[in-house]
């Protein structure tokens, strides 16, 4: 059900997009964040995305815990897809791709403007460095092996002879 | 060469995912950034994807000025691909997928951990308010239209029928 594309790669990002990088998923979780869409209509009318697609995204959604389905009508029956807290935690990815997007290939100025709802000012998105507090710049940042790179071999998988 | 997948949907989020979002893309941007690869050999390395699916990635990033590419040996003629500013400038990206990874899926923990190289601490992407300047939580952003929603029909557009 869920893509295995990047099973060979350790890797965070990787898994987001297991999750969340199949052909439209990332606008599906845009529009159920930004756009009040929940109902399978709503996301249809929003990205004109084939029903056959759509259907799949929503079940692998559910499957993968980042929306809860939820019975709306009985007669007929229908449903909708709420976001749950670890597909809203999407937020930030919308929000970069979209920061992209509007410095590089957004001529006319942003489509779409995200802000702060308590305030109405346009929001904008930082790294900083947790311990001196500083903005990072891309050019700065650095990766190293975590915790999580080489996770050790339950008994049982070596066992099994799983990798 | 570019996907048009998202042609109808006017928003920065998926301009940048018909350049960075085909299967691989995002993956082969993090290695360039993160891992040190820049000639094909280190990305297929890295990633053991088909060479064919590599190079049709390869060449669409330069054509979308995403990479540059660079001869280093005349004989035999080799390339290698160096990320441009504007592909630089998909990190956070690449920082918000693997923080939601993080968070989501490492049960051992973070495979990588992305620092500040100028004093090796983590860094940690925010996004704030550029008005109050206060830490936004996803449940509080809110999108409203920009000026590039509906851009001005150019009358060359009109006069021969354009959308």
């Amino acid at each position: 059900m869920l893509g295995r594309t990047y099973d060979t790669q350790n890797c965070s990002a990787a898994r987001a997009l297991e999750l969340a990088g199949e052909r439209w998923s990332l606008l599906i979780i845009r529009d159920a964040l930004f756009a009040g869409c929940s109902r399978f209509g709503d996301f249809q009318r929003s990205l004109g995305v084939a029903p056959n697609i759509l259907t799949a995204r929503l079940d692998s959604f559910v499957a993968a815990g980042l929306m809860q389905r939820r019975r709306y009508s009985e007669h007929p029956e229908h449903y909708e897809y709420l976001l749950t807290g670890k597909g809203r935690d999407l937020a930030p990815v919308i929000v970069a791709l979209s920061a992209w997007g509007d410095r590089h290939a957004a001529p006319h100025g942003p489509p779409i403007i995200y802000e702060h709802a308590a305030c109405g000012s346009e929001i904008h998105q930082q790294i900083r460095c947790a311990d001196c507090e500083e903005q990072v710049r891309p050019a700065d940042i650095r990766a190293r092996p975590g915790p999580g790179l080489l996770p050790p071999v339950p008994p049982d998988d070596r066992a099994a002879g799983h990798r």
